[in-house]
């Protein structure tokens, strides 16, 4: 497994084509310092937390190898619970999304559609995607998954588009490889991750079959573009504190007539598996989420709890009451991850599978919760979440003495503490990233519609009726 | 175990003490059979089902004798996973509440307490319950549980209380057993249940020890009252169905000096356990409620499904968006039952008990959204539901015609399949029982407010400060 | 104008044409006198209340003489608003809808299109209407609006269904009349109206023309047939009160080939005016419910807080919170009805128009909270709302001293008061009328899936568009 | 009246005691520049808007010379009403608070206080209030209100917090004024206005006659602190638009032994008028959000409207049915304010005064929606708001191509449009002053349980027992 700087050595060696604000950029450019540090915490934390390492640490299927559960197929259930209650635990310390999920959650997908397509076709894909596998296991890589298609007119299948990139497609197929070009949206970690992994956005039809591709390159491969964005907090200077050093990034990445080697190739034209491939990455995805739900509900909560103790109104009981939401919510969505852990199923391939209606719902449940829960913490904590002055103003002499007076509540706790904590309050949910996390929590993996059609189309309802006919006394 | 016939027979054979209407009423009476006939099937079922008859029979922990899983005591988290699904599954046939689960909900928290108990004071109380519990079992016995006191003035305790008996008390000890005087409020099936098991209903001090009390007696004591209410459908005479046929019914259950012998006795005086044990059966009751409560869903969806198709907008986008919302309620709650299973601890007697804060959860969830569950029906069923003229009607050679003729709406669907669809949307949302189910809906197995009580009281919000301060940057 | 009594004369010499049961009943069946004395209020109250009687005794603006508000047509803005503080106290009165509001919502939307339409085609339709109304006011008239269609396949415009008679439809022209079949469903007070006033229930296009047809029939007309049914609570015997004595009953009103003489009928295959007569007596409808709904919610609310004191919990946090959201619903529907009065509009022929968006926006806000309405009551009143015993038992000297002790709280509240008070939690929340006035809370006036659609219709959205636009910097 | 230019001319003038990031700041800051902006729209438009220049002059009571609005004692309903639609109307232009609400509020409120405090204690306040007022008027002056005070331990009254200045307070009175400390919390506009206008934030009693204090004070008194913080977006240079343009800043004041010499004091002691001035402005404050937040609802949902739109998505049934909830808010919102000022009273003063219940009901509801309505922006726009590479990517040569190519969707709508769109949303909704703009719309003006908390203390409660108790038959 590598260490937090070989990860940071690495980025230091690719090609640079990442552009943000009008410019080339470097990948150590400031602004992707915070998305590096969070998921740096993945290769630190387990050297520093006993129960961290214990649960992200764990023997590879295919090698015998101990290796980092974030490039860890999924054998068992066992292994669903470990990655979910994982999932909850570093977005704890990370204050936020860790990021590295979907790089787990697109090869488990790939694990199981590249089995699926050979056993149907006879083609290789399953094994070409075990070496890919290896690698990836051995040198605990990092990677993207870039499932969402810029879509153009969202009325139109791919082929009907007006220009055939607006999916992400199959240029020319060569002895060596093919020639993809087209535009992945909403790719987060893309500027700090090693490898993009693209696959199918929604199902396809045969006439689509250009379109019908999912393989891997690296994040610097000749071609690709990465023009990203950044919503950061103002930089800690005098008042340091973890929640200060995380975030993340954003890229639209273009595929400009870029190159892969069929080794690198995990479907391609197999039309009739595209939506199987969509769909099971959004369930793999979004069991990841009944994970790291909970954890931002723990976040927020936890912050709830602790200015309105700061307030003196912590045992106000519209306070308990709505702290109890939190709860409601929060244990919710983790009860429907570990509903889908239990009842999932084993796939040809032999990766486990989360249930998809209970994934669906706790996703759901979480993404139509998440504005409340923000919502929760605004009215707890108050106006100063948005009035608080800016740390400089704590240190200069001249009103360092007056907000320190001023802020103070109960006398036994300190005006810094205070000061700190509605820190924290104004960095989740007065700033830009504070905002833009109310947007991945309702879209993020899918947003609550997606689930709903999900839900839908899954579930036995003919069940339903059937009872209802009973009941009526109805007889077909 | 007993027959459908033998549990009637028996009824038959008990002394009358059963009041309604301003009458002393036979077991038999007509307004009863609803209740009887939804209890019959925890006895007829498992003969016909054979996916039930494997949930239902179960192999006694202490006879090794098979007996029905509504008086078993749960050995393993498996257990309670059974219990949950099997509740659901009676719920489906019974249209509605099953009734049976409070009896083996409070035989499990009393095999509980009794324990923990006697390892405190030295007690015998968990050998005489077991040797109740073996009655119990090979009798087959139906058990109601009296639980919520009158309560009177609702800011006083038991022993503050202007009339010491509007909590239910210990009013004399003698050699052969003690002497009870008060009255539980809320017992449904006791008019049709064998034993009446009283628990207390809240937590008590040392000077409530009058009122820690826990016993059995027969339904029909010398010096019991049973003061009871049914809210019962009209009659089906012209077209019957399964959901006019069960029912339920409601006591206030009157202790007058009953006399309880001391081998019936399970608590007394031991205050510091009544707070457990009030809190065990209703964790117990609620953990039920994560079965029964999705089963009520399904029912409700089914029908709207039903209704929606019949009606020709079964697929339009708003319907399939309700549809989507009951199964979102019914599998979160579902969910959380599962959970709590699968996260249940082993009591000091063997017995495995659910998860506290997933099983409240639960059924916090389904109480908060049980009304919007009848709401969604009403809305996608129609007036009908309101307007359907009596059965009586369609069979009146004047008016039939017209109805058949205007009640008809998609032509492949009869006029006689409509009718009894809207007949049991009638009986669902639109009849007294309808009302009541959607009180009890909230109110049963304790409210919402309960159960938010229950998740602040023990959820631990310590560890989520912590986590808020660790990201601040707060150090204690 | 008439006296209660004069109008139950009436009733009693009507041509026998109610069904219910299965049998041809009469119009003094006893299951229709709560409606009969609903209606009578409309009679006795001004006599009785001066506040009552100013608002209700008005000057017609056709003939100057003095008559009963339920029949006038809107002549100025003060009119709606008065109209609209009228049915809010009148609703008081009857614990319920007062019923009679559909009768001048009716008379307004006729008083309006009959012109339109005369203005347009050169017809004589508002002269007739006049006629009409003056016989109306003058005879003090119970008039039902008969409006929904029993629809058939809700797919299918009128002329496109199986049966031509799934909506009303003119079958002859005759030189003295026109010859009309179908069915109207919903009709609350039908089988205790004076008249049965049909309009169409959508929108047309010109091969609907038949079936555009509004006019009035007497409600016991040859070939008229009222299949009624009614929810009723239990008698009060022994405990009589107010709530008690009102109740409403509904019909499906067949016309079986009636006649109609032309000075009656008042559209005739105008279809392009059916939209608008459809939509003119719903905003009217809409209208009188932003006055009944905020009644509605008054006395949900009165009692939520009686029961409350009751309890001893009148000044719980949790209590004043949920009294409050009472309030805010229906203060928030009585202010949009205030605002639809204040910017109506007058119509060609004089009349006055509530405002379209205020009125649904009303509207559609009372539908989609009467059901938490009611789980709110639910909530705070308990368990006993659905357990309480019959009042026979309150009655029987064996049962009355237990019921008497055990249902006391508050020492200084006497047992009946808290019977009473619970007596009418019952009747509102767990009988079977109050049931279904959930469903009509819902779906009475429109649903408010057809509010949104009225809203979304009408409301102008492009200049919204143009507000972001500007903000954006976008030109067109 | 001022022009735009005069009033920043003055704001040049002031004596700098601005305080922001650490240092001492001149007024013309490029951070205060949005708020001068914003507050310069109601110098501005009215030139320019023939709608807008009718409602904002008008003719002042005292003096018969015509003023702002913004300036201007409310005489009659119309003049509450106009003021109402007047700031719908500058808050679309300005895309969020217009701000200059406070200052007329507060002066309003200050209008009724002083002259009842005259009536019972025979003071001169009003006619001093009147000086101020004449002063104020011709100078079009731009006032901020102090409200808030930073309050310290909140479970105590002024008079017991450790530190007598955690609310503002007369230290010394002298014979030509008074010297007072404390701090004002969260003052909008103070960093850009003239002046600063302090009152009560709460109800006193006797023993808190140094705090209940009232008085105006320019924005660059000596011993005035202004610390002040501003959520900005990031510069629009490439593609401006007014959107851009706007925005505001936030101060906590700190008063360190200001002198006000009498003729400014408003209040110096009187403490039972104490809660009712508070209570006033709020209720002042209140009505302009029901004019405001419809103003904010109608720019989200344009903005809603148009990107839906742009996506190909406008006329999707979930699309039409969320602008639908939109306009509900919106136009509940403005009908409450339409009712309080049409069921408003004249204070002794002459001062017309909204209905208390309408204004908070109003109030309440848009607060209680401002985040929904944020979530149904970010849901119908997608995470592209979250996602959106900055302005420059757009201009850069070599990326500006691919993103041109890949943000189309329509090809009819061209990418410039579809980027100025999602700008708009961007700073909408995943900005920092967005995310800052959801918690002062929870907030401001008193937050939801503040409104609850006003309805709760003058509702009628007790005629709606009344209600019910007629009802049960329950007579005292």
């Amino acid at each position: 497994m590598r260490t937090f700087e070989e990860y940071v050595e690495r980025l230091k060696k690719m090609r640079p084509n990442v552009y943000m604000g009008g410019q080339l950029v470097d990948r150590m450019n400031p602004a992707f310092q915070p998305g590096i540090k969070t998921i740096g915490l993945t290769f630190t934390l387990p050297e520093e937390d006993e129960k961290l390492k214990e649960m992200t640490y764990v023997k590879s299927h295919l090698t015998g190898k101990t290796i980092n559960r974030f490039t860890h197929i999924h054998q068992c259930e066992e292994d669903l619970l470990t990655k979910q209650e994982m999932t909850r635990l570093y977005c704890h310390k990370a204050g936020r999304c860790i990021q590295r999920c979907m790089g787990v959650d697109v090869m488990n997908a790939l694990s199981v559609v590249t089995k699926d397509i050979d056993n149907v076709h006879g083609t290789e894909y399953h094994q070409r995607f075990n070496k890919y596998l290896e690698w990836y296991q051995e040198n605990d890589i990092i990677g993207n998954c870039a499932q969402t298609d810029v879509k153009g007119d969202r009325s139109k299948r791919p082929h009907q588009q007006v220009d055939p990139d607006l999916y992400l497609r199959v240029v020319e197929k060569k002895e060596d490889g093919i020639i993809i070009s087209g535009a992945k949206a909403h790719n987060t970690i893309a500027p700090y991750a090693d490898e993009i992994i693209a696959v199918p956005t929604r199902a396809m039809k045969s006439e689509d079959k250009d379109w019908a591709v999912a393989c891997a390159v690296p994040a610097d491969a000749e071609g690709l573009y990465l023009i990203t964005v950044a919503h950061n907090q103002r930089d800690r200077k005098h008042f340091p504190a973890p929640i200060g050093d995380t975030g993340g990034a954003h890229s639209i990445t273009v595929y400009d007539n870029v190159f892969v080697p069929w080794e690198r190739v995990f479907m391609c034209g197999e039309t009739e598996f595209a939506g199987q491939l969509a769909a099971l990455f959004a369930t793999y995805h979004r069991h990841s989420y009944t994970g790291c739900k909970p954890a931002i509900s723990d976040i927020l909560m936890g912050t709830a709890a602790l200015v309105s103790e700061y307030n003196g109104i912590g045992k106000a009981s519209h306070v308990r009451d709505k702290l109890a939401d939190y709860i409601a919510v929060a244990e919710l969505v983790y009860s429907a991850g570990i509903a889908a852990g239990l009842k999932s199923r084993k796939a040809a391939s032999g990766t486990q599978v989360p249930n998809v209606i209970y994934t669906n719902v706790g996703r759901y449940h979480a993404g139509v919760h998440i504005y409340e829960e923000y919502e929760i913490l605004a009215d707890l904590a108050g106006g100063l979440a948005a009035t608080l002055p800016r740390e400089e103003d704590f240190v200069n002499p001249i009103t360092k003495p007056y907000l320190d007076k001023y802020i103070m509540r109960n006398p036994k706790v300190s005006s810094d503490k205070i000061q700190l904590c509605y820190r924290l309050v104004e960095n989740l949910i007065a700033s830009a990233p504070g905002a833009a996390a109310q947007i991945s929590g309702i879209h993020g993996g899918g947003s609550p519609i997606m689930e709903k059609i999900a839900i839908n189309g899954t579930y036995d309802m003919e069940s339903k009726k059937a009872i209802a006919k009973y009941l009526a006394g109805i007889e077909d």
